[in-house]
């Protein structure tokens, strides 16, 4: 009970850090390019953590950090792009986000907790932990793809 | 002397801090397609805080420091993204900035320390400094906007 308490507060500290920084878009066409730019940046360093995770880069913690660094703080600005006026222009979205854009923000605020974790991980150093983490937040890349995009 | 002392400790330490999350790229067009993703994040935020520097919108000196955040994390992992091999891709970037690599990368790393104060000053929640900051990270992009890009 207590694990899902803080994960709840968790939940909660990541929505309301993240609520203010949330871009105002002019036009629908810049919250395309701003929802894929984020996950480009995201994948690249998501990437760098996973050669470190899988073994075919020397792990080194202060760059697992670095990189955890930077998608602890794009994580919580990706949903942000997926706003309903973009919904005719999304060719790759499928039309299950839009009819169940509460389910797929629970994803994504999930998703903001791993990426802490991650960070919480490298610091500590201990490769396990970082695998483990890396795990979660590819996991759930991976889940929210498979559910909503083309 | 102390403030320029500063200045360049500050350099240092952003420059060392960054280094290692710079992500390490399969292909050129992987390069390209990170750096315009940051830039076009950073556009996005940095037009927020501008709004409230301009009096478009109404101050938040909690949502600024917000965006600022954003805004300190992804400039020191722009640069990461003008590597060599990119050279004969981009043909938006003028070859003033191939030819004089070092001097756009000390450009790159003052507006690090821009946005660093940026953050700062929007953690004051002083609006005047606030304003100041943003005008010296919107001069450092222009600068580099008109001396680098066709």
């Amino acid at each position: 009970m207590k694990v899902r308490q803080a994960l709840m507060l968790g939940l909660v500290l990541v929505a309301e850090g993240s609520a203010l920084a949330q871009a105002q878009f002019r036009k629908p066409e810049d919250a395309v390019r701003y929802r894929k730019s984020v996950m480009a940046v995201m994948q690249e360093h998501l990437g760098s953590v996973g050669a470190m995770a899988n073994g075919r880069q020397p792990f080194n913690a202060k760059a697992a950090a670095d990189h955890a660094q930077v998608l602890a703080v794009l994580a919580p600005l990706q949903f942000a792009g997926f706003t309903k006026d973009t919904e005719n222009l999304s060719n790759k979205v499928k039309p299950e986000l839009w009819m169940a854009l509460d389910k797929a923000k629970s994803a994504a605020d999930k998703m903001n907790v791993e990426t802490q974790n991650l960070l919480a991980a490298s610091k500590t150093g201990n490769l396990d932990a970082v695998k483990k983490a890396f795990g979660e937040v590819a996991g759930s890349c991976k889940s929210c793809h498979d559910a909503y995009r083309e």
